[in-house]
C-alpha cells in the first residue's frame, strides 16, 4: 500500500464511497477525495485520462486517482466518446437519439477509465471498464447524465451506470494490491 | 508594430502567405511561421483559442498568432464545433451529413478564430470571423477537410474556406495597426 495518502479526484461523495468500498475490499486502503477543476485536453480517451492524471498528481503532490467516462456510438467509430458531456448538454436525451437517426445502428458502449499515478512525474497507469449496449429513448427518472438513454445489452436496463465503473475499479484494485505485495508500502 | 518578430503558428505555407498578405496591407509587418504541436483543451471555441495562444506565447517567448477553425451545426447548438476534426476523421463527409438526418435543419456556420498574444503572460485577444451556410452532400475535389460539405449561404458554393478566415484576419489587422499607431513600435 502507498505510504502517502491516496487522493481520488472527485466532488461526488457517492463516487468516493463506491471507490472506497471496492478498493478497500480485504485491505485497509486509505482514500480521501479532492474536488479539482482540471482542464481536459482533446484526444483519445487514453490521452485525455493520462494528461488529467498527470496534472492531478502535480497539483496534489502525491498519489492520485482520476476518473473519466465516455459514451461511444458504434456508428460514429466511438464518438462522441469523451465529448459526450457537451452533446448531452446541448442536445438533451432526445437529441442524442436523433444524432443516430441517419445511421444503421444504435449500438453504443460506455467506457470508464480510471487513472492512477504514484505521484508527480510518475507516468499514470490506466484501467478501463466497458459496458456494451445501445442508445434508446430516455427511460426512468431524469437524472444521472446520459444513463436514461443507454441500455446495457445484457440486462435491457438503463441503470447500469456502475457496471463499467466497477470493472475498471476491480482492475485498479488488483493493481494496487499487487503493488502493495511488492513492498511499495514499506 | 511589434518590435519583436511576430510568429504565426502553422505548418501550412499557404496559410502563412495568406496571413502575410492580409496583415501586411499598407504596412510592413514582419511575420514568420513555426509549426508547433500544442495540446488543445476541451471547452468553448473561445476557451480553446485563448489557452492555445497562451501556450504558444510561452513556447515561442514572444508575440504570437494562433488560428482555430470550427464547424458548427445549428441543430446541435454549435456542436461539433471545435471537435469537427474528430467527426470528419471518423465519419467522413457522408457521415457528417447523416448526423443531421434526424434534425429539422442543416444550417451551419464556419467559425474562424485568430488569437494574438503580445508575449508570455499577456492575455491573448481573439478575432472571430463567421460564414453562415448549410451542410450538403460533398461536392468538388475531395480535399480541404470539411469544405466540400459546407455550402456558404450567400454563394451556393462550397469553396468559401477563406471568407470567415478573411473576416477574422481583417479584425486582427485593424487591431495590430491601432497598436502600432499607439506607439508600441517604439
Amino acid at each position: 500500500m502507498p505510504s502517502e495518502r491516496l487522493v481520488f479526484v472527485t466532488g461526488n461523495a457517492g463516487k468516493l464511497n463506491e471507490v472506497r468500498e471496492i478498493l478497500a475490499q480485504g485491505e485497509a486502503i486509505d482514500i480521501e477525495s479532492r474536488d479539482l477543476d482540471l482542464p481536459e485536453i482533446q484526444g483519445t480517451t487514453q490521452e485525455i485520462a493520462l494528461e488529467k492524471c498527470r496534472r492531478a498528481a502535480e497539483v496534489i503532490g502525491g498519489p492520485v486517482i482520476t476518473e473519466d467516462t465516455a459514451l461511444c456510438f458504434e456508428a460514429m467509430n466511438g464518438l462522441p466518446g469523451p465529448y459526450i458531456k457537451f452533446f448531452l448538454r446541448e442536445l438533451g436525451h432526445e437529441g442524442l437519439n436523433h444524432m443516430l437517426d441517419g445511421f444503421p445502428t444504435r449500438a453504443a458502449w460506455a467506457l470508464c477509465t480510471f487513472a492512477y499515478s504514484a505521484g508527480p512525474g510518475t507516468e499514470p497507469v490506466l484501467f478501463e471498464g466497458r459496458t456494451d449496449g445501445r442508445i434508446v429513448p430516455a427511460r426512468g427518472p431524469p437524472k444521472f447524465g446520459w444513463d436514461p438513454v443507454f441500455e446495457a445489452e445484457d440486462t435491457g436496463l438503463t441503470k447500469m451506470r456502475f457496471s463499467h465503473r466497477g470493472r475498471a475499479l476491480q482492475k485498479l484494485r488488483a493493481y494496487l494490491q499487487a503493488q502493495g505485495e511488492g513492498g511499495r508500502g514499506a
